[in-house]
């Protein structure tokens, strides 16, 4: 399964580390790329490179100043458009179907998502009907979708690399 | 399970939406509490109690200036202490093992977390080796501990709720 991430209504400064978190999420949980909507943030792209600079790459990450733009331009590349959001039907509930998809966009919203976008996805869900995070939705969604085995993604050509330990910190620098 | 979740190293003002957003997660995902090391912050404090006003009651926040106290008050209590960082133990090779404890205490850092917390914890556990978000690892952590039954939890007397739609929102006030 191939996914991307749509982050929408992305506020520079403002939005920075949660962004920049949302980010670091899509890659380390198996999406290839994310797509930031909103100001073109140099900040969010200098961590997400210097990531996958040192931790491994098979990671993008663009900008974009129209959402939809990206969902008309996805949506033809064949992508199912699924849109994370506390009104929609439960992940629980529609992820066999989800799960059939081979393209999934994802899109994850900040404070205010336009009515557009409910309108425009292919279908919208929820991770609880409670507010919390949208890196919390993104993080649960993409675990379900991939049932899991995104936790042992390998990472091509690393600088750095970690080495489990039941207690203290071990690190591999090449 | 009971689960009580403890922020480490919260920063008043830099942290407030990382914060809230672990708080809500912890609220939203199945744990009964979350002890907030650090500052204590009003403004999360009443985010958080606005939202279970509204949503549905059934979870608390404390603050403590000593995670050193909390840790040693909740293994008093029976509470196994689970430490979520990118060095520990993968999160899927050790989940049975954690799935069998009836409280568990779930340690999420900031920044930099002190090396003792590496050897207080019962456990260390890694939700994969990579940069990306205390919240994205809190979110699912609590997710497999509860085998995603946590996205069906009902809360008490809530006076807003929200029904499931394909598209748009639907709210029911009380």
């Amino acid at each position: 399964m191939e996914i991307a991430v749509l982050r929408y209504g992305h506020r520079d400064i403002r939005d920075y580390r949660v962004t920049t978190h949302c980010c670091l999420v899509s890659r380390a949980l198996g999406a290839s790329k994310i797509i930031v909507e909103g100001n073109e943030d140099q900040n969010i792209r200098k961590s997400v490179e210097g990531v996958t600079k040192n931790w491994g790459s098979g990671f993008e990450i663009e900008f974009t100043d129209s959402w939809r733009k990206t969902i008309t331009e996805y949506k033809k590349k064949k992508f199912f458009v699924m849109h994370l959001t506390m009104y929609g039907l439960p992940l629980q509930k529609q992820i066999r179907r989800m799960r059939k998809n081979k393209k999934i966009l994802v899109i994850i919203g900040s404070q205010k998502v336009t009515a557009e976008v409910y309108q425009k996805a292919d279908q919208n869900i929820s991770v609880t009907q409670q507010p919390h995070s949208e890196i919390a939705a993104l993080a649960i969604a993409l675990d379900w979708l991939q049932k899991g085995k995104e936790l042992e993604k390998k990472f091509k050509n690393p600088k750095i690399k970690i080495i489990p330990q039941e207690k203290g910190k071990k690190v591999m620098k090449k």
